[in-house]
């Protein structure tokens, strides 16, 4: 009875939204394949794990569970706002920064709005954009997958009203620089929402590597950071928004009240503090930098140096394969072709023994093949 | 700079909104007022807190606060439908019901769309609504503030997307007898969805009181539950809907992939397991009804009785006036005004000592104004 008149029910472009695909929890895999040790190096997440100082933020929080989250995330917005040497009237937090992205379509997209993006980049750009009805141009990175400027400045046209920067990009780990976000900012009608997405900015070094936090007094920018990464808190979700005051207000008025929970919040606040942890969660990408480009480059592969905590490799196979092989022998990574590359994978930098065995895995599967 | 752009910015439909008005946080009172014993009874919280069991639940997971959640949430699902005798594709887990309110708004309703709700009400459904360019009618309830079940029916016109019955009623505490329940589902048109909001279905004791997931085969309805109330896990923001699997699979197209954090998932598992922490809960919300009901009624004050953990009750004066006279003296309630009720207040049950505070303090204040 119900099936029958879903046609009316349902909107138009749900039709066009595709699931996302996460990458596959370890305990699922220990299930399916019978495997006791698997390892994943699929979603990017910090392989240190979280600060224990957060961890006991959480423990001593247990005991007002039933009490709703601060729905103004005051003590959060405060420690961020020290931290960045902003106003907390120019944060918002967010049950992670993904829930962000969706918050900007709902509080600036229309039907028929255009929306710009690199690609490939992160898929909630398209899931936030066609929720609200609006089309996002998708705005080929150059073959050396970094970002083409131009393009993106090309592709603006009347109906454009938000472009996507996703820098430190994934799944590609390249950046935009900042003469070329410059370029871009000046360069487009100061009406568009720019949303750089800064999910990986803690590990990017390049020197010319901008902070996008430079640019909100200026520009209608909006930047997007999470302590899903490098501060090791996936598991909570929580992440934040950067802007003018203006346009956090607005953003403010489309977020449900309660929608960073609490153990999020205190968890946060003890990460920020703890520079140590943040330290050495930067010391073990560098390190796994260094092992696995040297094992790809005796491999013979093509890798795209990386500014985050993973790396976008060629392996001249199908990707899929190389997955299905590697997820037999424990070791969970993401293919290429659901950004386009089907023939590169994508791998989180682990830990030593982590990348270790990868390397070794890796290395039996394309012999494999 | 930012700011004069802003117009073209802004969805239209956000100057409709106005934002959540929460109830005051006890920190944010003792910080103000100076007051170091303060008490909450004005977010329908659980005053025994949570179980146990969800604490260490928490605890035992903290190691893993780096890994995403399963966006799934496969264990909560399978507890979920076991105790509900219900498949898991019948469900779907929300960062709070509030959170699952917006996403079917997402997912059904267009500019233009029309929503039927009571009056007063929760106003997450207006939010929600007006978010995806609907307007809602507000149909009153009866003088005595149960459902006005023909008003609702006759509301209906071919615009109709969608209606919220809420049951028990926040912030009256009444609800919608089966009966009406049935009666309402058999006379508006089968493609509009109802959601009934179960947020305190396991308060609820009155012999027709009905079970919104009985119906969820035969009707287009979307029944939500929390875990903030009875459960005690407000904090942690965990809430689901239950539905036929075809209206399922289209709301999760608007979810995003990690929007219930890993400690909700576990908590709620453990929380449900533990039937004992329901009961002790149940009991102190009805030692609670006895209590205050006694002294309305010795204070000549007419109250509604409630199926919920909170009262609603007529304080015969400016409920503003009795909200700060209250909160001067380390008691937070909700004013009516807000519901447009402006002499009337509602008081979630507390412990027993907490009630006790809430019943000499209200004494006092009332023969103060």
């Amino acid at each position: 009875m119900v099936s029958k008149n879903l046609s009316r029910f349902v909107r138009n472009c749900l039709h066009d939204l595709k699931p996302y695909v996460p990458g596959k929890p370890i305990e699922e895999v220990k299930r399916e394949l019978g495997l006791t040790e698997v390892i994943k190096l699929a979603s990017n997440e910090n392989p240190i794990g979280a600060s224990e100082a957060s961890k006991e933020a959480t423990r001593k929080l247990l005991d007002n569970s039933h009490i709703y989250p601060d729905g103004n995330c005051y003590e959060l917005k405060q420690a961020l706002a020290q931290k960045l040497n902003i106003s907390t009237e120019e944060l918002i937090v967010g049950n992670g920064s993904d829930e962000i992205i969706k918050l900007l379509a709902e509080a600036f997209l229309n039907q028929g709005d255009e929306v710009i993006a690199p690609t490939p980049s992160f898929s909630e750009y398209w899931f936030a954009a066609t929720v609200m009805n609006a089309t996002v141009k998708g705005i080929p990175l150059k073959s050396d997958f970094t970002y083409d400027a131009d393009a993106m400045i090309g592709a603006v046209t009347p109906k454009t009203k938000m472009m996507f920067l996703c820098s430190p990009n994934n799944p590609t780990g390249t950046y935009l620089a900042k003469t070329e976000l410059e370029k871009i900012l000046t360069s487009i009608p100061n009406d568009i929402v720019v949303v750089i997405d800064e999910a990986y900015f803690e590990y990017a070094d390049a020197q010319d590597y901008p902070d996008g936090v430079q640019y909100i007094q200026d520009y209608p920018v909006v930047v997007l950071r999470t302590f899903s990464k490098i501060y090791g808190l996936a598991a909570y979700r929580v992440g934040y928004g950067v802007a003018h005051k203006d346009l956090i207000h607005y953003i403010n008025r489309v977020r449900e009240p309660f929608n960073v929970n609490s153990f999020a919040q205190v968890a946060a606040v003890a990460a920020l503090a703890d520079e140590k942890h943040v330290q050495q969660s930067k010391k073990v990408v560098e390190d796994g930098k260094a092992l696995l480009y040297k094992a790809f480059e005796e491999l013979g592969l093509t890798y795209i140096p990386s500014q985050a905590n993973f790396v976008f490799v060629d392996t001249k196979k199908d990707s899929k394969q190389v997955f299905t092989k590697l997820l037999h022998r424990g070791v969970i990574i993401r293919t290429g072709d659901i950004f386009g590359q089907p023939t590169y994978i994508r791998v989180t930098f682990g830990t030593q023994k982590e990348n270790e065995t990868f390397i070794k895995e890796f290395r039996e599967v394309l012999a494999e093949l």
